[in-house]
């Protein structure tokens, strides 16, 4: 069947007291899901505020970004905690950030892991499934967001979560439908015609190359995207073009579940 | 009306990682309502979901109590901060701890300022009023505590929250129903007898004596207990004691609306 | 006795992990005194090997310049800490940035006060007592720097501290030598031909004229500038090239005593 | 040659704000070296100088126990720090300790790495390289404590630092002279007699027994002990009394070199 909609998500909220990080202002405008950091990693109960109300604004889905408690090290350190203190953290950042989802008369639509959270999920099946239960826990409604094709999304859904899978558009793939590491050269494409390439590419076919030269079949109704440099906003829009072009319509994950 | 019940609320879930404070568990067995840290000044995810549970084992109701973001300072030092950052502070707090409790599958009862926080919102209408819209904003169902015959509690009554007054077992009043600073000698009573002659005067005639001698009249439906230390515990077991010998039940304070 | 040089200080070295404050990589080029940081408000210690390092190869000076511990606040807003917390938090943050400027061989050379721990020095001497305590005891080679004209500056020197005093570019003075608060319209002098006349009057006559008026007499050895804009970074130019038009050399402030 | 005398260590300062930890008043009077917390894993700039107020009073000597930035996990849990952060970390946390050290007319002494610290030197050579760097870069004459026969001891030495070789009073010994780890049973001694014979057995053989029954030779001059509850402060009395009957002296390790 012929794909009619996709969602596009974004990063957002990740900026902490005078530091700021991201162009969200901007970014807002051109994806239909946020994901906002909670106060561990990132962003700080004030930039909740102000992401929740922009998304508002702009129609924007939200969803919850829980990193580790190291803002030090912008929750991309993996850190030895245990099963249940994860869980322990993803329950109180989710809570924090639906709070303001609520007051501004919203509804909490998605979770969606950060960082090193999101590396050690993969590593390890008991993480992935307390993040899960911590999920499902606070509502069983949220949406779960997963890598396509990966082992996480496999748990969520055994663990009656709806999953959303997504794709990004601007890394390369192993043949395992992982990310290549960012350590590896090539792993973060950059040039805007090979990224409109593969987008193309997804949405013609639901393929991708990866960083050998194999085809690989990806489910996905997401696309990841990223936003802190003027050239990410170009790339965005470049992808809205081609989405336009082939008639495929940029909404809210949980419209297309 | 001869009072048949009322709340005894106690502050709990202050403990850090590694770092313990106070007798949760026995003083749990003694109270109706837990004011429970929401991890600023005190407390953390970890001890907040085993203080819900310590709660819902002992039926006990839980309410949110937040503080300042200052651990160092343990929220007793006040900040200057903005009523925009103040309300955040709180959507915040109450947000994380919500979760909690109501992964629990508890509801959360009520809403009580710390330390700093408390004396800020004494001196500061405005404050006052953005904690209250927190509050109502996250669930108008929300018990805000405040001090007996304090501008606070009024203010709450007027946005239209359910409002619980308190009194304090162990802390000298002055004749403005304030407290008196711990700066001054007496403000703090140790003396079992004479804080269980005050509990008899407030049960039977619903008076305080004030530090200068003066009778002042208090509504209350709860009192604020301490639970640091073991003489902190006798002294609740002295309380329940009296209210038993007067047919005063001990009920969460939702239940005394 | 026609002044032959003067020192130019910038606050640098207050970016935090993945946050980046300040074109510090640029502004080194063209001051002689950096404020680096120390942790509490902004930096840390990776940011503060690398601005001492940035300051080494650009042959410019280094001061401590120690905050409130409230990252979230940037250090901007006031505490209530005590004269003893606030001895000890200098002691830790000028300690810390001496260790980093000693390992890589140089001096620490002054300790300036940043934010509300500098406007509340201004209200409380005993306050400006234990951080000229804290100084003097770590070292009393360090140089004290402080606002022209204002009492903190006294009180340093009655201790013994060797002091320099420091105007600012950019902001309005009132008759009392102080600053002119940010929250007065005209607080900030953003018109580049505006601070040009300033530092020429300053240099020319030793004065500045104030907010409403007058003319105001103010010593210094130091010119505060700013690095966070290449606006700024302009302005710092533009002040270079006056001072260079008046034969007046720019050093180090350890220079200057 | 016949041992005359020994240094105690003990972990101390670990305090935070309103939390308290250990019995730091009383192990003072029983030890001759302090490894005092640094404000990352535990220990705030307040007990810092309280600390070493303490160690001065009782002629104990201070030295330097840096951790990982998690006071929520008191230090304890593994962060994937780089070699390049972990130096700057120890850099920071010497120089803060050192200068609450020098205030008081001091000298620091040594350096001993906390909790996940110690783990990741143990099985990280390049990690150790950087912390015996930072050590050796902030002051060649701080002495490295180590675990007896242990490779960061070697390392420490190779690269030109004093070391100190300590032994656990109380864990079990696996037979390539590392501790056996705290989640296998066995692993910490708490019988004051099997306690009193191992110190006994240190004194006069210079050996221990390890949990599988060999006899393992270990290189010392510095015995570990804790001080975090009263049954530990009675173990560090015993060990007192047993090296008196052996006319072995307590002094600070850097006496012993």
């Amino acid at each position: 069947m012929k794909r009619t909609a996709v969602d596009l998500n974004c990063d957002m909220g990740e900026s902490f007291g005078r530091y700021t990080l991201g162009l969200d202002e901007e970014v807002i405008k051109l994806i239909s899901s946020a994901n906002v950091g909670c106060g561990f990693h990132g962003g700080d109960p004030h930039v909740m505020r102000n992401t929740v109300a922009l998304a508002k604004e702009h129609g924007v889905a939200v969803g919850a970004h829980p990193g580790l408690p190291d803002l030090l090290g912008f929750g991309r350190r993996e850190m030895n905690v245990t099963p249940e203190e994860m869980k322990d953290y993803c329950i109180y950042q989710i809570g924090a950030l639906k709070a303001f989802v609520e007051v501004a008369g919203m509804k909490l639509q998605h979770v969606k892991m950060h960082g090193a959270l999101d590396a050690m999920a993969r590593r390890d099946e008991e993480l992935t499934r307390v993040m899960c239960e911590a999920t499902r826990e606070i509502s069983p409604d949220l949406v779960w967001l997963a890598h396509s094709g990966i082992r996480t999304g496999e748990i969520a859904r055994n663990m009656g979560l709806r999953v959303i899978q997504e794709v990004y558009a601007d890394r390369a793939y192993n043949a395992d439908k992982s990310l290549v590491s960012r350590k590896i050269p090539g792993s973060v494409l950059k040039d805007p015609p090979e990224i409109g390439a593969r987008i193309r590419q997804l949405i013609e076919t639901g393929t991708v190359n990866t960083i050998d030269g194999k085809t690989l079949e990806l489910e996905f109704d997401s696309i990841c995207v990223h936003g802190d440099t003027s050239g990410a906003l170009e790339m965005i829009r470049t992808i809205r073009g081609i989405l336009a072009d082939h008639n495929v319509a940029v909404k809210p994950m949980r419209e297309l579940i």
